[in-house]
């Protein structure tokens, strides 16, 4: 911008401050990886396995059917007003629809549309609790949870996943952790970054811990169905009888089109335990900036139900075919250990800085092989925990392949000879 | 959704209350308007006056080269990922130029993209005030300012405008509102709902009380260039040396796409004095839901450089004839006092319940209106002005004409007979 210095107003006038809540406003991710200026190895290309952008490498693209829906949808005269705030009735009755199950049948009104899950996370944290209040959240757990909470003023207690537990939530630890001022229990199913999906028994005990401290449940299900053969994925709401349950989910995944902020909120009360608080408060609160975009509401029909499930066959196969590549070849790496994912996206893999000469923790792990190596992951740290980072698995095979080699030479070159 | 009644929850779970944000997330149109259950006449067809939508009557549609952009867009491969959550460089690039003049220039920094001017409201609001500052608002003025401030904590005080001089703020008034905690000015201009377009005196005037307080400025600058014939309109942030001005604004009024929610706040910040936190502040806020959808991101500098000047041209003259059109018919009924807007798509006009047997006030003139001539206007009570009601002036001119023909015949029907 053009200056012009007048009248030494710097002089009188101070920088302006920022709210609390701007202040507050962490994205641990950007805080700890941006900070570290490093160059990658000009040798190598830059593979990066950090983003969890499917779409990043063109090998994972939306439905041409979703394409289709959009240039149609543009055409028409009538999509281009303000939608209500919650959603057009279409697009509601659509999402309704979708996961409705012969015997749990969703209601247009059961559904809130949202500019993306991250908008149905924030509303939904706003709307059950006030600064002061806490929310119980997954650790290791996706770092916008935390970013929401404490823009809001709303403290995290973090509850511990079970690393040799098929990242399990600790139950025990997860209930003493709550107190009078806890107002809802953040379960993350399947979930990132630990590409956890949890058995139904266990979905069932986390809702009967829920229960009997009158907790209700936001339920961060954006991965749903995304999950690898012989393993079966349970919507909470569905299950829980008596607890409610805000199911909050999206095109982005699914459909591989995380840009285009399609999300939603399916509240799940059947007991009317939200009927004229919640509920109301979440439309309330929706009138505040409005749903997504009007084209893809009035596309949002023939996407979900004209996408023939080959397409989302594919997509699970090229991700469990990564994951399993991934699996075996780290598996010979030393110094690492990686978990088989059951779900989702992504891979946590554990360093055991003990058996290598050189390297101190996960940040010290990332930094190294983006230097030497040209890949970028994630270090587990921005989520909660320590000596893991987290890659995406939705990467074309022959980068996999090629970032599996380099991260195995890599691991090879760092280890501690084995005397 | 399907009930599975057990174990008598109800009585032991009490309703899950909602937070304060969602209880004060108040939108005063539906509070006032929902409740009034009103009945059109059977006999007439509806004709709405009531939603600032252009796009209702199929009369103002978006642009083709937008349409255009967007079909072009949504085929790129590379349009589907996760946007920065402040906007692509390429569409912040092309807002900066869009507004940029030969002797002001903007750059990308300058600018975050946002999921529509509300969000846009709501980010500026949410990172310059704390709960318990204060914002000062227009009244009559966008009853989003105080729904988004009351859910935020933040108060809200109230300068007139001056209904006997163009809405022009009293500035006197404004002047007596600041106090150690107020943290803002909000100007509206073009405005809705008054149709006010300042002359540069005017807001150099306004700019002049902000650098002695020292205050920014919040300008909803949504209706820029919207605009009628020997009138101008000026950029606070181009008028102001000292005073660092958040600009808001989007696509949804100048290109009538108000569904697609692309909106941007543009930083006006000579002296550096939001550098350090504002701006940053802005950008944090920006990842809690990210921007606007990406396929409109993408199309955005062809939206913004390829849409010819007839094509804006032509929406300013459908509605400076219809604002003609209405002044000069409602200039006939009795008990009403229109005044010419200068700009934007609103007209107010006053009512006198004194020259009415029956009327007792904007309310009722309202539900009148509805019931006998079925016809909905906005009483502008929901605006904070009593006795002043709200038409759009983007309806076709034949149902501008219809609606003028009802709304005299109704006023003469209710005035008093002149003895």
């Amino acid at each position: 911008m053009e200056k012009h210095m007048t009248s030494g107003i710097e002089d009188v006038w101070q920088p302006v401050p920022a709210s609390r809540s701007a202040r507050n406003t962490i994205n641990p991710i950007r805080r700890i990886v941006d900070r570290m200026k490093i160059t990658p190895n000009p040798a190598k290309e830059m593979i990066s396995l950090s983003i969890g952008d499917p779409t990043h490498y063109g090998n994972m693209l939306p439905p041409v059917e979703a394409l289709e829906a959009i240039i149609e949808a543009v055409q028409l005269p009538t999509c281009h007003g303000y939608a209500p705030s919650f959603g057009t009735l279409e697009a509601r009755r659509a999402v309704a629809k979708f996961w409705s199950r012969s015997d749990y049948i969703l209601k247009p009104e059961d559904v809130i549309l949202t500019s993306g899950c991250s908008h149905a996370l924030e509303m939904c944290i706003d709307c059950l609790a006030d600064p002061g209040d806490n929310i119980l959240l997954p650790q290791p757990g996706f770092s916008l949870y935390t970013t929401l909470c404490q823009s809001l003023g709303i403290e995290t207690r973090f509850y511990d996943l079970l690393p040799d537990d098929d990242w399990k939530v600790n139950i025990t630890h997860l209930e003493s952790l709550i107190n009078d001022r806890t107002r809802a229990v953040l379960i993350n199913n399947p979930s990132n970054p630990c590409g956890a999906v949890y058995p139904e028994e266990h979905l069932r005990k986390l809702i009967e811990i829920c229960e009997k401290h009158h907790l209700p449940i936001i339920a961060d299900e954006i991965y749903a169905d995304m999950v690898f053969s012989n393993h079966k994925f349970y919507f909470m709401g569905i299950l829980s009888e008596n607890v409610p349950v805000l199911s909050c989910g999206g095109l982005s995944k699914r459909f591989i089109c995380p840009g285009w902020r399609v999300g939603w909120i399916v509240i799940h009360d059947r007991h009317n335990l939200f009927k004229d608080t919640i509920k109301p408060g979440l439309a309330d609160l929706s009138s505040r900036i409005l749903g997504p975009n009007s084209v893809t509401q009035a596309a949002l029909t023939h996407i979900l139900f004209e996408t023939p499930d080959s397409y989302y066959d594919d997509i699970l196969n090229q991700l469990q075919n990564n994951a399993e590549y991934v699996y075996r070849s780290l598996l010979e790496a030393p110094g690492l250990q990686p978990t088989m994912p059951q779900g989702a996206m992504y891979m946590l893999i554990r360093i055991n800085p003990s058996e290598f000469h050189d390297i101190a923790d996960d940040k010290d792990f990332f930094m190294k092989l983006i230097c030497e190596e040209s890949i970028s992951c994630l270090p587990a740290s921005v989520f909660g925990i320590d000596n893991f980072f987290r890659i995406v698995l939705s990467t074309p095979m022959e980068k996999t392949e090629e970032a599996c080699q380099r991260i195995i030479e890599f691991c090879q070159r760092h280890a501690k000879s084995v005397s």
